[in-house]
């Protein structure tokens, strides 16, 4: 006897119910617990693979410059004028200092645009996996990240069947992830198919959201673009040594339309490179100073990711939005819990 | 061969180093590590007791009233006048309307007054593991927490025992709590042993830390303090039917004068209730909308507790102050990552 699965698309634009709707609804709960166990599978591979776990910052007097569109939150510190995490970046360069390999589940905060609120793709309160290994290059870092995609997908799989059923997720479409290595096309590539698909991209921008989705359609498996041009990003991408204006970076895409899942690389972490790109992306070095102090007298040289929990769920659990993955979502511009 | 272990005691009013020393010190290196088997040590236990560990808010519109002495921290969101979160409290009674036995392990910040900056017990920024149990007696969770607790220690005894040594920490110190159940006091009996330690202790009032260290210092193992008097403490701890004036909540308070490590309770949670509690500690019900909305058509009945990250850290590690167990310890009125 076979259950009708619930429905797990959304109209464009749905805005989630109430508080108590959002919380009873049977797929907020089958989505909540396939992130739950998102989690401890990311936490069984990193553990097995000799990361430490550090417990997330909530506030500090900088944070991620990279959030392009996105405003920080201030807070005032005793007088002192603070930000509420955009990301633990800064945090995870100096955290290994004291580790080599070392992670953190962060809550973050980006106060989006008002008229991302209908989009389905966007939360102002989110949590990330934010991964970080001294020493390591993009193509290891890619290896890592796609090697926690499948330990992730794996889990799930065997975890979370029960709740798959429910939301009618074919599992054959995640498991699919499971059977190739993930395609690596460079940001040019990535441009140039796009302009095969007669979409307008400019080969010295970020790939638009649109544009993700269109190549995103086209595969039945993640894969990386990598080495996006410099303007596209902010300070802590690392630039190329050999190729000027081309960074060590990568976004890892889901298949199926379902769009970015992270974002990471080499990380710039040599003082007077960290000034001259802090000044070349608009960034006031005088803001950064006990940074700045650190990598002064050394930060290691680093590569890492950060992973979107909710958007991996909604990856994984077929979701028609990302805030049916969260149990207290927060949307651009509106006043909720 | 044994190695000499290295020096965990502070002096009085000792602050942390700069970043570099303080993440680079053996120290805080091995506390990261025990304090990383206390968390999976706890999600351990609470997992094969059928809890669902969400993930944390960061701000909201209102947070845990029941913080004395310290100020919140406001945020400006989209023209509304938010919360950075004090404790989740709020959104655990929240969170049983999805699952009946919920925790968060949830980032914190509280403006404590700048004179406690140099006590060696208090963070502004800290991590709480945050329990909740629907339709769950004070009894029942005094067990959990026991239980938990126990969990936690056999867990670090087992796999942090190299870092143990390392600090110079005696097993058998920590592991007086594994032999006999934790003692149960209440607040009348702890305060009537105050005064015969001549002490000053208000009957009436929340005991103070240098009493609780007082009591503390004279057991080998932690105890619980129950029954607080209403006066003492916020809204959501929930009042006895048959003793008016008493709180069904308790503290747990470790040995060897090492001070409060959780608190807990069972809750008030009918609309009506939570109306006449907020009245009598002075809070606005109108800031607490959607709670109380939620309250209005029923929250469920539970009890649960909030356990200090840093503060169970210490007690295991044997740390002379709580910031030796936080990677970017932020002290009171002290600008720092």
């Amino acid at each position: 006897m076979t259950q009708t699965p619930l429905t797990t698309t959304v109209q464009v634009g749905q805005l989630p119910p109430g508080t108590r709707e959002h919380l009873t609804s049977p797929v907020t709960q089958a989505a909540l617990r396939i992130q739950n166990n998102i989690a401890a599978g990311s936490r069984e591979y990193l553990g097995t693979h000799g990361f430490m776990e550090m417990m997330p910052p909530l506030i500090g007097p900088v944070t991620d410059p990279g959030c392009r569109g996105a405003k920080q939150v201030d807070v005032d510190y005793y007088g002192h004028k603070y930000k509420v995490m955009t990301s633990v970046i800064l945090y995870k360069q100096a955290s290994l200092l004291a580790f080599d390999k070392i992670f953190y589940l962060a809550p973050n905060v980006r106060l989006e645009p008002m008229e991302t609120a209908t989009t389905g793709r966007h939360l102002v309160e989110f949590h990330q996996l934010d991964v970080e290994v001294a020493d390591a290059s993009r193509e290891e870092i890619l290896d890592l990240a796609q090697g926690l995609l499948r330990h992730i997908v794996t889990y799930v799989l065997r975890e979370s069947k029960a709740d798959l059923a429910l939301l009618g997720r074919d599992p054959d479409a995640i498991a699919a992830l499971l059977r190739e290595p993930f395609e690596r096309m460079t940001h040019q590539a990535a441009v140039t198919r796009l302009q095969d698909l007669r979409h307008v991209q400019s080969a010295d921008a970020e790939i638009d959201w649109e544009g993700e989705r269109l190549i995103s359609e086209q595969t039945d498996r993640p894969f990386f673009i990598v080495d996006y041009p410099k303007g596209s990003r902010g300070f802590t991408d690392g630039e190329s040594a050999t190729e000027p204006g081309v960074l060590r970076n990568f976004d890892l895409i889901a298949s199926d339309g379902f769009g970015e899942l992270a974002s990471g690389g080499e990380r710039t972490y040599e003082y007077r490179r960290l000034i001259e790109r802090m000044r070349e992306t608009g960034e006031n070095p005088a803001k950064y100073a006990w940074y700045l102090d650190l990598a002064k007298e050394g930060l290691r040289p680093s590569a890492g990711f950060g992973l979107g929990v909710e958007r991996v769920t909604r990856y994984l659990a077929g979701l028609g939005a990302v805030w049916q993955a969260n149990a207290y979502p927060k949307l651009p511009g509106i006043a909720s819990p």
